[in-house]
C-alpha cells in the first residue's frame, strides 16, 4: 500500500479526497494536517467517515509528511507553493489542487491571485494535471497542478474541436454553472442556505480566476490565443457543473465522430448520444465528465454540453486520477464506483 | 370594480392569476372554468387562496364569460384560438397566456406548435403583448398574446442594444435557465422532484417553441432578420428564470447609460448599478425585470443579465399588466408588492 | 402616517419587516439604523426593496429614534433590554422581536441566555405578542414582546386543546421542523447550502431556547405546569415551520368544532377542513397559522398540525399585528396578501 | 459469480439494486425485466450506469429468471405474489421489495393493502428482512420480505429499549420525515418539483400503510401489543429518512450503553456518541443507519433519533445486505462506499 499524506483536510475537496481514497485498493493515508482541527479524529467532523477513517488531524508535520509517497495539497491558494519544496526534496510526489501551479505565466498568476509567487522556477516544472491531455507527462511528473473545476469542463468540452480546427477561435462563449460546494466550506453569509437556496444568479462576470487557466489551456491546444468570454453561475445546488460551450464552426465536420473518437479511449470521458443532454446527477459522486455536442438548426453555431461533478472531475477526483498515474497504478483504480441517480 | 373570467385556471398561471386579481384594487374575478375541476371550490385547490377566492371552478360557460370586461385563457396551446372569436364578438377583451397568437407568421407557428392555426386572421389583430415595446397597441387592442417566459427576458435584454445599432445582429447567444414551473403542473415524470432536484441541464438545444418567438422579437427590433441561439436550461428550483445574453459590439457605446435611459419610464424594467449581478430571488413573486449589462475584460462581447420570475413578469404579472393597460387603469394597480427575499 | 423606526434591520427579520411596511397603508418607515452598514441605502443590500424603500441605515440615534410612534427591534437577544427604557420614557412605543421581554420568570430567562437582564421591572410589564391570547392587553401596551417563532406555532396548536382540558397536560409532545431563514443572516458555516441542503437533522434535543418559551405558554393556558419534550429539526429550504403536536386525549370532543370556534374570530389561524394536512408553501410570505387536528385510528393521541412562515407569523408580521393593535389600526393592515404557491 | 435477476427496474429501487450490484465483486445481473421499457439498454434509462451495465430490459420471461441463483422483485405491491410461487419451485431464491410478505396477519394486509392476497401459505414461511433481529432465519430462507423505509428507521430506534424493558409500550410515538425518492419515479402531479420543493407536510396522519408493519415489528420485539402513533412527513430532499422516536421511560437505564452493546456487532448500524444528532446526509448512498438516544432534560421522556437512506438501508441497500447472507456471502460485500457528503 502506497502511503498517501494531505495538508489541508478540512474543506470539501479534502473529504472528497478521504472518501474516495478511503476505499482505494492500492493507496493508504497515513497522515492528514489542519492547523484548526489538529486533534480531532477525521471521522467526528465528517460523520460518513466512521468506519472508514481512524485517524486524527494533526499539526503540519514535515517529516511524517516527507515520509508519504505522495501528498495532496488541499489548502488555499498561495499554501503549497511555500512548502512543496521540501517535500520535493524529500522525493515526495506532489500534487497541489489549488491554483498555485496552474498558470505557466507568473506575472498573470501574481495579478489573478494578487501575491507573489514563492518558487516561481517550480511553476515551469509543475504538470497540468487533465490526464485527457497530459496523461504521459503526468504519470513521469514529480509535482502536478490540478485543474480547476469550471477549466476541466470547459476544457474537455471545446478540446476537440480546437484539436479539429472545427471551430473559429475567437468569440468563444463558456456559459459555466456551478453547484455551490465548489464556494468551500468556509463561514460566508453569501453562500448561507437562505442566500443561495431557490435563486440563480450570475458572479465575476467582469473576472474570474478560471479565465486565464481556461484561456491558457485552450491557447495550448489552439496553438493560438483564443477569445474567450466566460460567465459563471451558480447553482441553488450542492454538486455539478455543467459547461455550455458556444462556438463558430468553420467548415463541416461530423462532430458526432470527431468527440466520439477523441475520448475512445479515455475512462472518464463519456460523449452521449447525439442529441442528448447530460444532466449533473448523472456524474454525481464519480470522476466522469459527460458531454453532448449539437449543432442546432443546421446554423454555424456548435454548442457542447459539458457536465463533470466539481468536486470529483473538478477536484478530488481528478487528484486520484492523477495519482493514479504518478504512482503507476490503474489510471481508474478507487474510481470505479456508480454516480449516485436520483 | 371590472369583471374578470379565467379560462383554465387550474395550472400555475391561473393560481398567479387569481394570486395576484384577488388583491387587485380594481377588478374582480367572476368566472373562473376548467372541465375537470368544475365544481370544485377554487381555495380547495389552492389553499394559499383560501379568504380571498370565494368561487368555484366552473364548467366553460359563454354566457358567463360573455359577460365580463375581459378574459385571461390560461388554457393549453391551441385552446384560445377557438374560443376567442366568440368572445370577441362579444364585446369581451381577451389576453391569451397560450401562444396562439404570438407568432405573426402563421406557417411557423403550425410547423413549431403541431397544428392548424383557427382563426389566422386574429393573428395580425393581435397585440404582442410586451409593454415596453407596444404599450400604446396594448391600449387599444381588443386581443393581447401575452409573450412567453423565456421570450419577455431575452427580448428585454436585448432591446436596448438593437435599437441602438450597438451590436452585430448576428452570433446572437441566448443562454437561458429556468426554474420548474415553467413547465406546468401536469402529471410528468420528467419533473418530479427525484428528477429535476440537485441537478441541472440543457434541454430542447436542438429546437424550443421560445425561438421563433424570440427571433420574431429580436428582428423586429432591429428591423432585419437575426441570428440567434438559444439553449434554455432547467434549474432546480421552482420560481425564476435568468438569461445570460451574449452579443458583438459594435462601435463603442455607454452601455450603462444606453439601458437606464432606455427603461427610465418603465414601472417594470429595473437597470440595476454597473458590475452587478441580478439574482433571480430579487423578483421572486413580481412583476420586475431586473437587468444588467457588462462588457467583461475590455472585449468586444457585451454581457447582460436578465431576470424575471418566470410566472410573474413572464406570464401571469405581465398579463395582469396588459390587463391594467387595456382597461384604462394605472399600468401598475395591483402589482406593487415586495419581492420575496430570502 | 404613523412614523416607525427599525434598530437592527440587516437581518432576515429586518427585510421582513421592511418588505410588509413598504405597502403598508398607515406607516412609513422613517429610520432604520445599523452599526455595520450605516451609510448603507437599504436598497443596495436588499435589492427587493429596489423603489420601495429609499431610506439608507444610520447609526443608532436616539433623537431620530425618539421621534418615531412606534420602534422595532430586529437585534440580537440581549440588546433591546439595554435600550427599551430610554424609548418608553420618550413615548414611543415598542415591539421587542428578539427574547429580552418574553420569559417572564427573571432567573430562567438568566440561565437560557447566559446573561443578565438589564430591566427585569420592565418584563412584568411587556405584554407577550400572541394577538389570539393578548389581544387587549397588546392594544394597550408600551412593550410588546414579539413571540418565537416555535413557540408560535406550538402554542397557537395546542391552545384550543388546553382550554377546553380536552388533553393531559403531561407527555405533551412538540416535534418541530423550520426552514434555515430562522437561523439568520450571520456567517455560520453551520448553515451553509453545501451543509443543510438536501439533508434533514433534529439539533437541541438537549435543550433549545424555546422550550422554555412554549412551556410557559402553555402553563398559562392550563393554568397549572405541563409536561414538555419539544424537538426542533432543521428543514432543507428557507422559509416556513410545521410543529406536528402530540398528546393524550381526555374525554371525548368535538375536535374539528372546538378549533374551529375557538378561532372563528381570528383573522390569522386558519382551521383547514377534517383530514386535511397543511402545507408551509400554504403560508408563505403571508401572516397565516394553518391548522388541522386529527385523532389517527380513534385513538387516544390527538395530533395537531400547524404551519406558518417562520419570518411573518412567527417573526416580522406577527410584529405587524402588534404593531396595528399598538396603534389602533386593523389589525390586518398591510397583512393582507396571498401566499407565494408554487 | 452468482447470478441475479431483477423483476420491475425502472424505478428508483430498481436503478439504486442496479448501482449497487454494478460494483458487487460476487454477483452478476443477468436478467433484469420490464413490461413498459422491454427492449431499452439500461443505460439509456439511467446514464449514471453508462459503462457499467451493458443488459437491455427485457420481457419477464419464467426460463430466465428460473436460471438465476436469486431474484428480487422491485415491483408494486402485489405483483410479486403471483410470481414468487413459480420461482421457488425452480429452486430460485426471492426478495420482496414490496410489501407482498411483510404483514403475517392476512387480513391485516388485505385491509391495508386493498387486495386478496394470492399466496397466504408463503406469508407464514417468509422470513421479514431485518438482518439485525433475524439474521439467522434470513441465511436459511428461501423467501426474504424486505422491510419498508419507515419501518426500518423506526424499528431499529426502538429495538434496544424494547428489548430491555427500558420504555412503556404504550403511547409510543414515530414522527418520521422521508425525502421524495420515497414515492417513486411515478408520473404524480403531488410530487412534482413545483409542488413538493421549498415546502413541507404531514401526509397520511390517519393511516399510512407502514403502520401495521412498524407495529407488527415492535409488538412481536416486546412480546406484547403496543400503542403507536405514526405520522410521516415529506421533505423537500430526494433521499433519506429520519425518525424521531418518543417513549416514556421506565426506570433508569444508561442509554448510550444499551445502544451501543446491542448494536457492538452489526456492521450497519451506527450508534453515535452522546449527545449527537445524526444527519440523512451522513447516509447518503449507503446501508448504514445511524442512531443517537437523547433523555431531555432528565424527564421521563426517551427521545431517538435514527437515519438511513431509504433507497439503501431502506430498500435496495437492505435487499443486496439480505441477498448476501441468503448466498453465503460476506454480509458487506458490495456495500463498503462511504456516504457522499456534501
Amino acid at each position: 500500500m502506497k502511503k498517501i499524506g494531505i495538508v489541508g483536510g478540512t474543506g470539501y475537496t479534502g473529504v472528497e479526497l478521504l472518501r474516495l481514497l478511503a476505499t482505494h485498493p492500492d493507496v493508504e493515508v497515513t497522515v492528514i494536517t489542519s492547523r484548526s482541527e489538529a486533534g480531532t479524529p477525521v471521522a467526528d467532523m465528517y460523520p460518513n467517515l466512521r468506519g472508514h477513517i481512524d485517524i486524527a488531524f494533526i499539526e503540519p508535520n514535515a517529516e511524517l509528511l516527507g515520509a508519504c509517497d505522495l501528498v495532496f495539497f488541499a489548502t488555499p491558494n498561495g499554501t503549497a507553493m511555500k512548502l512543496v519544496p521540501e517535500l520535493l526534496e524529500a522525493g515526495v510526489k506532489v500534487i497541489d489542487l489549488a491554483a498555485d501551479f496552474r498558470i505557466k505565466e507568473i506575472s498573470v498568476w501574481e495579478q489573478w491571485y494578487g501575491m507573489e509567487h514563492a518558487c516561481p522556477n517550480l511553476v515551469a516544472e509543475a504538470v497540468y494535471g487533465l490526464p485527457e491531455i497530459n496523461c504521459d507527462a503526468i504519470k513521469g511528473a514529480r509535482l502536478v497542478a490540478n485543474p480547476g473545476c469550471y477549466p476541466t469542463a470547459a476544457t474537455l468540452g471545446f478540446l476537440p474541436l480546437l484539436e479539429a480546427n472545427a471551430i473559429e477561435t475567437d468569440g468563444l462563449v463558456a456559459d459555466c454553472k456551478s453547484g455551490v460546494s465548489g464556494a468551500g466550506r468556509g463561514a460566508n453569509a453569501a453562500m448561507l442556505m437562505g442566500e443561495v437556496g431557490e435563486s440563480f444568479k450570475a458572479y465575476g462576470v467582469l473576472g474570474h480566476r478560471h479565465l486565464p487557466e481556461i484561456r491558457q489551456n485552450l491557447s495550448e491546444i489552439a496553438s493560438e490565443p483564443v477569445g474567450l468570454t466566460f460567465v459563471p453561475h451558480l447553482l441553488p445546488m450542492i454538486r455539478g457543473i455543467h459547461a455550455t460551450l458556444y462556438a463558430e464552426a468553420v467548415g463541416e465536420t461530423d462532430l458526432q465522430q470527431l468527440f466520439e473518437q477523441r475520448y475512445a479511449d479515455e475512462p472518464f470521458v463519456d460523449v452521449l448520444p447525439a442529441g442528448a443532454h447530460p444532466e449533473t446527477r448523472s456524474v454525481r459522486g464519480v470522476n466522469h465528465c459527460r458531454i453532448a455536442v449539437h449543432q442546432p438548426q443546421d446554423g454555424d453555431m456548435i454548442v457542447v454540453l459539458s457536465v463533470i461533478d466539481n468536486l470529483v472531475k473538478g477536484a478530488a477526483g481528478q487528484a486520484v486520477q492523477n495519482m493514479n498515474l504518478m504512482l503507476g497504478l490503474d489510471e481508474a483504480a478507487g474510481l470505479n464506483s456508480v454516480a449516485l441517480l436520483p
